[in-house]
């Protein structure tokens, strides 16, 4: 593939502080190809971010409780590059990128080993739970996301 | 989220031949945000995509038995802008934008009625299935996407 | 397996009311052996009770709304005979079994044509959406459901 | 529910030997009812078996890359108790309970601290890979389950 087919592509540098999570693959990430199947590394990707905002002290849950609002997926870019394969273990590195009024950018790397295996930029958006609409981040949670 | 937000954000013009793929929203879609949990959308599109592809005459079970050749996704790009519910009743328009020697692009709508929820750019590159190599797409299926 | 390794297996019988749910095998619906993912036999199989649900004209959107009650899986009992694989069509039997005043047994026959891949008992139970306690089947509901 | 319609329950005694799996519940295994979808308490279960074979001393690959056989899932009992929510840390108890032949079976107790979520009987079958037969477990692997 080449570049000019990718016009919205660029290198990623992550911020400095970022956020190692570390899993296996199993049976149920597979597909019949041999391989995680390509939607399944969203689901990872959502576990690092998870276990990243809750090393942070900025747990989601505790952001749904206190202040009514939550983190809904806007926009996600994701590079495959090399395919992970069963009982293989993967590392994903989470940095957050930029931080908006309403809204968070994440930077999200698949490794394994010093083997790059795919790059996701994940967009998040502030929302209200009782409406869903778009709100601002509350101020204690802005301060607790280390850009 | 405005638009100032989203850099590489484009409006999306299907191609003229269009194939549309019809699902209800289940329980096994949605997460505890009442929404459809954002990864499933790379699921149902995989669904659609795969009818698309039939609907061509170009099945993707055919091409990898009759020429040891398979379609494996190397990007994706997805918007999301409505959140769609259970037993929501939702329409995917696929379309192919682009055929390169070794790769393909789609481009793919989510619709419920006349609101879009969702726009996924979809970049295929065509492997081998013995090594996983990249390898051109033979010509009798190049023929038969409809770009 | 012998059948004396099964000691809680019975042959099923479907009532005489029977919903088929058809589908195809997709990727995400197998794993690397090649074969669909158990686990996926009961997502397979929630779509298709939800569609028997609503061919009973007895929608769950629409317990939920009226009523404020909704199923929730008690217990399953799944036997596994034929693999399914990528790009086969199967079909979904699903017949109600039994009602009880708060639950409800369903049999799912998962086929390939004539062949057998798996059979489903499924117990659900009726619980308030607002706190999860266990309830009666409201009245107009235990009648639509043709046992 | 009563027990009068769950004929083939039998309360679960663990083996001796059990091996605990530990994880959090994130977005992934929730649906739209807040609670862990019901097909999700299966994926678990196999991250929880896959790691106790590995802790054995039989990882999955290895039976796989040596001997040519795996172990496919033949039958599941899974009774639900407790709905898990997001954010909690359950745990689940894998204890192997018997060995045939060609096969082996399991108990699986999904636990949050004291609380019994749900109780899962699972049956592995011993099959070739290379056609999906039953065959004999490999003595050197009989040996190392530790029933």
């Amino acid at each position: 593939m080449r570049a000019t087919e990718l016009p919205n592509y660029r290198p990623i540098t992550l911020g400095i502080v970022t956020y190692t999570y570390t899993t296996r693959i199993y049976y149920q990430d597979t597909d019949a190809g041999g391989i995680v199947y390509h939607a399944n590394y969203l689901s990872i990707a959502e576990r690092a971010r998870t276990e990243a905002l809750r090393e942070m002290g900025a747990p989601h849950a505790e952001m749904v409780a206190q202040y009514g609002v939550m983190f809904v997926v806007h926009r996600v870019n994701l590079h495959y590059q090399r395919p992970a394969r069963i009982d293989e273990v993967i590392h994903v590195e989470t940095a957050f990128t930029g931080l908006g009024g309403a809204s968070v950018t994440l930077c999200q790397k698949f490794m394994r080993g010093a083997d790059s295996l795919a790059v996701l930029e994940v967009s998040l958006g502030c929302a209200r739970v009782a409406d869903g609409k778009a709100t601002r981040i509350p101020r204690a949670w802005a301060l607790r996301l280390k850009i």
